[in-house]
């Protein structure tokens, strides 16, 4: 298991000695164990740090990838009012489609009570914006690794932590201000929150098929490169999956399947399509 | 402007004599012509030709993809309850996480108030699953073209047809049941209700930019095949439509640009992101 | 037929000559009137009038009563960003927890695309505020009667009206700026939208239990005053309606009647409980 | 501090020795307590005693008071398929509007994931029910004391309790079948989840204040009997917890407030709004 940019540096630099698969972009992986999964554990880790009531609450959730998706989703539905930030023009269209505002952080730093960062950039939320937030606000990480939030800039003299609970630090300003930083900027899901089996199942059977179609796959199929799952193995990840829900599939008829010249197995859509 | 797939048949027969853009394809336009605008027209189409209280009814969803998962999504926000039925697990199981429950269309084709079809395939709807609809229920579609419902099985002499209004049928059986046709099956969205002026302002973007990038293009660039159109170009369309939304992009500083790896000004995103 | 306000005065004045029923706040007419219908008809009404998008609008609910929550829901739902005014600090909290930001108007008057009255007062929208409304705004009523917004005002020399198509007027200020007028300031449910039968069932039937209560009770029952429809008349009304959802009600063991101090046919709720 | 039906009793049998107040039926008690907090705390208490993933969960909720609405609205918003049953006719209604299928119990217990009480009633689900559940659901109460779930009847000889974590029960049937019995029975909001200190604020403030206004009230008022909040204390305690949200009143002009023939302090409505 090697962490996906190294794979495409190593390619790039044509070190990759052996066929690699980049399973964290497949269909399967990408839509439950960031989107969907994490609809349900920004929840959960709020709540098991905090005892925070998300209705009425204004949140910053910065980045609106699957992750940010799936944190905006959950926490509009129980009541916060949610801004967004993005650098992305698309995602940015999106979220503003999807009934969220679009802001700079500096814009509403002031009034919000919790900061989310799901980026997978670095030194998202800054010294300089921890100063400016409420008294009791919460910042949290959801994103990648911990660089998200400048959590070493926290770590000066004239600012005191007080370690609450697991997982849980009082940051004080010398007015007596306190920001309540979570996990030490880690990824809140892992440290905070549990990952439901059926994630992991999913994930696991991902990982497990692709080493199966590395090792079965004739002479020559993969070369020394990093590739995406086949899009008919992905399908195959979902389809083991249904009966958990009770699914029922529905079958294309010959003349269907000729129609929309595909096969009636699949796979059902091109390479290119985004779900 | 030409058809899609016929596109790409005449790429693969070799008879494509000029580069072309599937700008169909690209994020902006699945999304707003497809995801965005029919999660609004499927409300309009519907009220604008029978005047039916979503609360309540019980709809059945053939399909999926951007343009069922719009119609969902609306129409579970305004208390319908609703089934979808998938030829794909991967949607299937997109479906499930979302709630919806993944049937055969014949598992709920007797209790059903509206039949929505969004799949792009023929006769999802057959003569035989129209005989057993309940009295008084709805039918329309908002695919593609006109292939979806099987009408033509509905011309025969014992089914007696009234036009109750400009683009609404009833269609009585013999024992007085009625089913109410929409726009005789064609497309629901283009015949009963309003394609919004912002969605016709990002769909002809994309278009005039495909034809600015394949006319400035430096020989050689794009050969007698079809493309997508460039993420760059995608991202800019969107950034030219956030305005309306006041919506306020983040600015990559140069360090996080570099830690990236991208450039501040897009591309954001490799090619296989779903967004 | 007498209007609501009228019988209470008529009754404090002692003028009123016969029992009177108020099924205006039976449960039923309230939900099913107000709430659920408008949840529907302010889409309706305002794709009818302006084939408006509702996604990324910026939308501001002056009340939140029956109709404001219905109308809030809706919107919300499609993915507008909606702003609440509230004279009633309960109402104002319920908005705060539904997820609303609850402001005076004055703070996003030149902010919003969209103005919807439903408070039942009169000059909720004052020419002052008119005049600072944005270019292409839309400003409409679903309150009561025809005073929510101070129309009279903008019937002045330096404005023009231009009427658009049937119910739709701009109204042009001298530096061309145009704000959508719908109705004339009058019920846009009314005029631009329809009433689906279904609750035109329950109103009317609500109608006709309340005529047949009085005509049928004891004499002494009911006296010369404003009554409300006894809980277990508006408990039939809404049985009556179930099935055409096909919904199945649970009945009461008379072990459980015992111990909840119920009748098992009911009425189920004290007078005072809120649903 | 007496349980509210006991002082219902005692005023009807006439041994209330002083006046009462029924803070439990004020708005801003019911709906926040009951409505808006079990809204977040069924998810809460859910995912800290099992860590089930809540998307295509088949989910069942008996009763649609306040706190049924809360625990449908957070599950269907998080992607679970929620079946609701209903004693009242009114509230069965409600849950169809709201896009929710009123069924009995029996139709749906073999196939749900998830079992939810909420009746304030005495067994409403039975052993025979349990019997027929499948293996590896969960079962829980959010409604009153211990009553709803007939958790005697679990403990026969044939069934094996099995303690797997604190408030987690595997009850196991000799077949192998595992039920998951939380809190055994008891009240899974208060013995897994916590109550958020916005919520207490709000109860204790309402009773502080009913305290303060019998104690204050003149000679005569109040009588041996149970009363309701005065409406103007109740919107008292909601003006008060409006600043947490940075929520901003409207107040009524001379005019406006003569218009509706009220107060511009309040009280607002009618004693027999519902909110």
């Amino acid at each position: 298991f090697v962490f996906k940019p190294l794979l495409y540096q190593l390619s790039k630099a044509g070190k990759l000695c052996v066929p690699a698969m980049n399973v964290n972009d497949s269909v399967t992986k990408q839509k439950f164990d960031n989107l969907y999964c994490c609809r349900e554990s920004i929840l959960d880790g709020l709540k098991r740090t905090t005892d925070v009531m998300f209705g009425g609450k204004q949140v910053v959730i910065c980045g609106y990838g699957e992750v940010g998706k799936g944190c905006c989703a959950a926490l509009k539905a129980l009541g916060a009012i949610v801004y967004v930030t993005e650098i992305d023009p698309i995602c940015a269209l999106q979220a503003c489609m999807d009934g969220f505002r679009v802001v700079k952080l500096n814009e509403v730093i002031r009034q919000v009570d919790i900061i989310i960062t799901c980026t997978g950039n670095k030194n998202v939320v800054t010294r300089d914006q921890l100063d400016r937030m409420k008294n009791g606000s919460i910042v949290c990480n959801m994103g990648h690794s911990n660089t998200e939030i400048d959590v070493a800039s926290l770590r000066t003299p004239e600012l005191t932590w007080e370690r609450v609970r697991s997982q849980v630090d009082h940051v004080i300003w010398p007015d007596g201000k306190r920001v309540i930083l979570l996990a030490e900027g880690r990824l809140l899901n892992l440290s905070c929150s549990t990952v439901p089996t059926f994630v992991l199942s999913i994930t696991a059977t991902t990982q497990a098929l692709a080493l199966i179609e590395l090792y079965n796959a004739p002479e020559g199929r993969y070369k020394q490169d990093v590739y995406l799952l086949p899009k008919k193995m992905d399908e195959y990840v979902a389809s083991l999956h249904l009966t958990t829900f009770d699914a029922h599939l529905t079958e294309l008829t010959d003349d269907q399947a000729k129609y929309l010249g595909l096969n009636k197995n699949g796979p059902f859509k091109p390479n290119y399509y985004r779900y």
